[in-house]
């Protein structure tokens, strides 16, 4: 399975299942003020181009909504019931891109200009702040939908706590920049907030909408924190050896970046004599060129930094099927998961 | 009263009222999970140093959670009920301050380093999320000052209506820049929604906390909502026309920052024939030089600009004590009231 990255993956047929009530779902979820600034939220979203025309093809890959709705389906619950938290999920997870590109300076993203690019980024970091509300307005509606005012609260409390979870792991990150030895395991705990916070969220609140049993959604919990580290560590990988024409960037680029990747832990904290001093003499640099680049590469094939990391990914795969090995399930869900999982650590986008 | 904003101002005594408590509210709201990060924003809030010294005479005015809680208090209500409310309108506004410093690259306020300007702009990015956030989790614990639910919940709904209007007005800002004729009317309904919403939505939640007469919280709103817009003129006059040492300023900064203001819309407003034909000439320039600040000056004074603004801070002052009037308050509301007016129209800071 090592090398099945390289295959084409699609994503697990269920999210088809799901789609147009949730487009119509996230439609409806930014507000329609007659400013500018919700053409520049539907922009983001993949939904319009800069001039405001409808576009296709170019929306996320809506991973967070999708597990949370598939959640609450897989518990025996009413799926539709799950749609509000999974369009808060889709929105606080896209309120954090917008204002990642600002903070990267990232001019590209999905092949498309980002947000601040176009618009700049006063007017970016604002219209970020907006979908970090429309996220919450949303949240409102989970009662419409017949849910009780006790579980609605609760899902308000997990979606909050998931958040700061998240910025706790983005003020991390931000602050293991620069330091040449992060631990694998700092890394993990970094990216468990950054990344498997929000996606252990949907798979939680999911749950919670559509079950009572407290086990059932602690199961849920634990099987998304796994699936969230799967996703970030393939990431990760995608970062560094993905498929250029794919994922719009060159091989190594997150090498270039100096960014606090999986890979680069490992082989940081493998790395042995003349190439460990080779990796502090590189990423003591303010900035690395190609040469550097081929070099750090090199020395990641040299500690198999590739195979140890798309192990890792396979592994936590592996434990968010086990957490619900116990759970009762409606029938065809382990074969959905199972898809999900190959899908989150083969894909090549 | 046309020159005392020259006198020196105090805030209302009022504001010492609630000083230690709501200090001791505003300090446990900022969690301490064990970051820096949770640093940060106690630098911001002026209670430490960049070395997590604490500091003393270093905090903001506190005007919004100061007008909640007095807004509680003036209906009848028990006003320590309103604090949770209040620490959250007072970090929904940090939260705007830290954001605004990065969009306009500022470096100062209240004679220190902006939080962007010490920690840099992505953690600086970060810490005004997780501020927003701490706001949200302060509204939670309304229910625990034996709010009942349904109050509870709809002064969250005001909280998360007023912070959309913020964000709208700050949109409209942004979108206002570099336009050479901004309509007086434009002016004042963009900073309704930018500082008005706010300060309005304090006045209203204050209220509902302490009241369940209808008259009297749309009365509380609609005074908040003058006082915002008085507040705001009056805060424009000090960017042009204030005291250096006490604002940090130098006098005519915001015209050198091309800022939209009130004395800059009502000059071009009312400007005429050759002096008109300056100010387009001027404003359309990329930097403003030290003898184009004096020429807008001069024009300014020309069309009597200065007048004019203090005159419509007045009004709007005059405007909110005319929404209470037919309100039933406790003894003294009234001269407080009137000292908060004199204070937000005469202060030099």
């Amino acid at each position: 399975m090592v090398n099945s990255y390289l295959a084409v993956a699609t994503p697990p047929s269920f999210f088809t299942r799901y789609r147009s009530e949730l487009r119509d779902a996230l439609t409806r979820g930014i507000s329609d003020g007659g400013l500018d600034l919700y053409d520049m939220l539907r922009y983001h979203m993949g939904w319009s181009d800069s001039q405001g025309r409808p576009t296709a093809g170019t929306e996320g890959k809506a991973l967070r909504p999708n597990l949370c709705i598939f959640a609450c389906e897989a518990v025996g619950g009413t799926w539709r019931k799950a749609l509000p938290a999974a369009v808060a999920l889709e929105f606080i997870h896209n309120f954090s891109l917008i204002h990642d590109d600002i903070q990267d300076e990232d001019e590209e993203r999905h092949h498309r200009p980002t947000l601040w690019y176009v618009w700049g980024k006063p007017k970016a970091l604002v219209a970020g702040n907006a979908l970090r509300l429309m996220a919450d307005m949303s949240l409102r509606r989970l009662r419409g939908e017949g849910l009780s005012l006790t579980k609605a609260l609760e899902a308000c409390e997990l979606l909050s706590g998931a958040y700061l979870e998240m910025i706790e792991g983005q003020y991390l990150d931000l602050s293991y920049e620069g330091r040449l030895s992060i631990s694998v395991d700092d890394y993990l705990a970094m990216i468990g907030k950054k990344t498997g916070a929000l996606i252990s969220c949907a798979m939680h609140v999911g749950a919670l909408i559509g079950s009572e049993n407290r086990d059932t959604i602690e199961a849920f919990r634990k099987s998304g924190l796994a699936l969230g580290q799967a996703f970030q560590v393939w990431d990760d990988c995608l970062g560094i050896w993905g498929d250029e024409e794919v994922t719009g960037k060159p091989v190594g680029a997150d090498i270039r970046k100096k960014k606090n990747s999986f890979p680069v832990v490992y082989t940081m904290a493998h790395a042995q004599g003349h190439d460990k001093e080779i990796l502090t003499t590189i990423y003591s640099k303010t900035k690395l060129d190609d040469g550097d680049v081929k070099q750090v590469l090199a020395i990641m094939e040299q500690v198999d930094a590739r195979t140890s990391s798309q192990r890792l990914a396979e592994q936590q795969c592996g434990a968010a099927l086990e957490a619900l090995s116990g759970v009762e399930l409606v029938p065809r869900v382990m074969e959905e998961l199972i898809d999900l999982g190959n899908f989150l650590i083969t894909r090549k986008y």
